[in-house]
């Protein structure tokens, strides 16, 4: 039974990816992201689970920095979480009881409608996490009625679900990824993803544009890219890529290869099989097939049969 | 005298941006990023002052989606602001008798070696922000020996500084930008930057390249290209770029057109000099005297006239 | 009635071409293609009717050097003239009475499996052109019994298709272009072509690149593309383009534009309807109301009204 | 002693070529390019020489044509010979005397002002090849009073110079190359040239450029890019690429294996020493070692060590 570390405490959206990834997984509750990577780095745990980004929010900063810039790790699955609050109260606390609500700044902002519409008359303070709210709440003397988490935390601190799903909106996602220690890369489904980091060997203009050549050009699709700064002042980034595909995929290595050698460090950071299934659409000329051939081929001409 | 809305309370590192952008202004302090737009887009303040990016943060989030969703507002200047924390005392404190240390978090990060260093001895609570926790700290009453926070805090707050620029890195910048209004583009000063957002058309593969190329084939420099999640879902984004020159230069026109016809949509930010003074190279074939000969020649040849 | 110019004399494939091309013109049969272009030059024609490349032997090299370097002409319409060979006789010669043909040696190529299988016994001798050897043939003492030539020439020489439609291929055809003094170009169809040649500012690697993007940025496909050298040496080249659309084509103007100002010279050799009637695809974003559309905005934006 | 066939007869520009390039080799003149290289096809000859470009004239077609279409060949070296001509008469005849000049009218373009200028009042008589001018100048009963020739013609046909290098130009050049039966590729030396023909997998738009990106991409620069028509219809094209480099080289080899996969057909005609010497300016991150550096990195990546 793997040990899996994330972001605590008990009742956090990681949590709910911990148990959607690997439910038989014994979970690790860790202060903040960086201290569930450690987790992994130091043997303390098998994996880690940590949030990667979110549809509204974007990069999750502290995770694109730490598996940029600290000891290597590997990612080897992902996860979609459709984010969904809850309206937590005290078993017994009824809707117009509530005056006094709790929970983490994000969440109100997301909830605003909701709060506006159900709770015109409350107060909403705010908490350092979703699951330290309902922890909060679950305290019988809390001078708080209601906190808003998602569901997992009313599971987990016995609270009541007033109300479900109350965001705004219904599509808000977060992206999970449970890393693991450097070692075996997961075997390629044809649905994979394959996640890097690239540090530019000079910061001259048009570099952005060559790192996307070194893919276009052998077929392969990137799906997200996320500058970051360097540290070394305005100006100086680096940057995370998604592609389609697997590092065994001809394709994707021999891409990564061209920008390893145009770059003065390529981190990489995984290739796993995308929680979306989609299948990788190979443009003619591109597939494994193709590559194995033209190196057949190469092999062919270099000694002069043509 | 203008009326200039920016993140506060007083005593903020917006609020030392806002003294060296315009020094004779009149200042509002503001809850939040939104609040200090929102001032300018009801007429309440002239124009603002905000966070752009920070060289160890990144981008600053609310900054960046404010000016891409909220009514469109007019970047007229920046502003590379060092970011230097004082350790601040009550007058008469000295640096032995500092147990209890407040600020915010992001400050502590950045002012670890010299916590271990100096005050090993110290416990160090989080503060909403670094003026927050100076205005705490000037309270003679206060559970707190010192903050951690701007000098101009100490200035505003009657604090003392026992210690100064007491950050582990020395090179941290924070990039502000003045906004007004729609209305009056600064005159091009040859020292230019342009910022936009971008929206595809379409996600599809090669959309990134395909906007890049835009800017490649008219010799227009990006200077930062930032991805942001559209909130429709996982793996939609939409683009900050900021680009060398000015809007009226010819290359960037035909830049911003080309990428107008391309996106969705294309929203104008601004074009102001850069607070670095670097003046644009420009690429043979691509200044507005070569704009405007080719523009000639064209009206020639199309009457028939080679 | 115009007066043309072609490649002559009388009863060549040039002749078809301007019968085709203009059937109540005045034809003026010249030596070469350089004369033909020069009686257009020096006004003693209005027009001439020259071949500009063949689908088997590619590129009419006199033709495309003239118009490259000469004094610079129109052109103003194109032609597909399919290359189709008839074997000509005096009247009441007979298939197995032929002894000895003449030919242009390209024309003897062409129908070298007629030849075998028709003419087994026979010798063939070279003409200086395929119309020059139906004139040679036509002289009742000629030592010749027939030549291959185009139909047209025994209409002119009065001599008798002994069999038509001879060469092992039956698809070769010939590209004519009308060429008129500098002044009108004719109008948009939605199905032109636009022909130009582009000398290098200096002949750097990637120069052909760069040269193709200004075409593939703005939407506009190339249909030919030839190079030719400078004199300047080996290694030292310059481009013939035929492009899709028309000059008065924004996508069109724009890209010529772009390359004019990356190159040293950039020579447009006219707008006029393609032969073959193909309507041109449109890319999103490249149409005259997008470009407008694009203009009208960018006009907005630098006044700031965004 | 190999056995070399060229383009003859004995006299002509070729002739000197192979003795540039092969100063022992038996010679064997052909009629034309084609039955040169059937020569070398059938096992007559060792190799042959042709001519591939001239810096007025352009390609060879013949070659060209040859080269792609006909059984496979390897190009194992080039030479670079400058077009002289000379005035060639028989001993005794003096400039003044001259008044009928026989050459091929290329030659005869080309010395057009020392005609003028020298032999205002003469007549030029087309001839089939300079050679054969030299030839025919030779018998003592030629009606024709001089020839414009190489000067290598005067030796064979025991001429002498009325007047050496009369060409209008003085840099004209041919490039020759030496071919030889599939087998041996010669060995890199730094200073190498990789030519090769591409026919497209489907005639698209934006094909080329996609080609040329293959190269772009690995860093290889292209020296001569050279359309010709496939032969079915116009419009349908395939290209001669010359690249800097050797086929041995990683950049090349994999910027031809990329180019492979995008073909319908890639065929490699040879890497061979430039004959100009220039070295191969390598561009960062596409040495060799880079490459090889990138491989083991490739490979330490898939196995899961990051």
């Amino acid at each position: 039974m793997p040990k899996l570390a994330y972001l605590g405490p008990e009742g956090t959206f990681t949590e709910a990816a911990v148990r959607a990834l690997a439910p038989d997984a014994e979970r690790l509750p860790c202060a903040n992201v960086g201290a569930a990577l450690d987790a992994v780095r130091s043997g303390q745990a098998d994996g880690a689970v940590v949030p990667l980004e979110n549809s509204l929010e974007g990069g999750i900063i502290q995770t694109l920095d730490e598996l940029a810039w600290g000891e290597p790790l590997l990612i080897i699955a992902e996860y979609l979480l459709p984010v969904e609050f809850s309206l937590l109260v005290r078993p017994g606390t009824e809707l117009r009881q509530i005056k006094r609500v709790t929970t983490h700044p994000a969440a109100h902002t997301q909830c605003r409608g909701f709060i506006e519409r159900e709770l015109s008359g409350a107060v909403v303070i705010p908490a350092s996490s979703t699951a330290a709210a309902a922890q909060e709440v679950a305290n019988p003397e809390s001078p708080y009625d209601a906190a808003i988490s998602p569901a997992i935390a009313g599971e987990v601190y016995g609270l009541e679900e007033a109300a479900s799903n109350i965001g705004d909106r219904n599509d808000t996602v977060t992206r999970f990824v449970r890393v693991a220690p450097p070692g075996h890369v997961p075997e390629p489904t044809g649905a994979d993803r394959t996640s890097m980091v690239a540090f530019l060997k000079e910061d001259h203009a048009g570099a952005l544009l060559e790192m996307l050549s070194e893919f276009a050009v052998r077929g392969v699709n990137l799906t997200r890219i996320e500058s970051r700064p360097t540290g070394q002042g305005i100006g100086s980034y680096f940057f995370h890529f998604d592609a389609e595909g697997h590092v065994a995929d001809a394709r994707v290595g021999e891409a990564l290869s061209g920008l390893h050698r145009i770059c003065s460090d390529l981190r990489f950071l995984g290739s796993y099989p995308r929680a979306d299934r989609v299948v990788t659409q190979i443009r003619p000329g591109t597939s494994d097939g193709d590559f194995s051939e033209a190196t057949d081929w190469l092999t062919r001409i270099r000694s002069g049969r043509v």
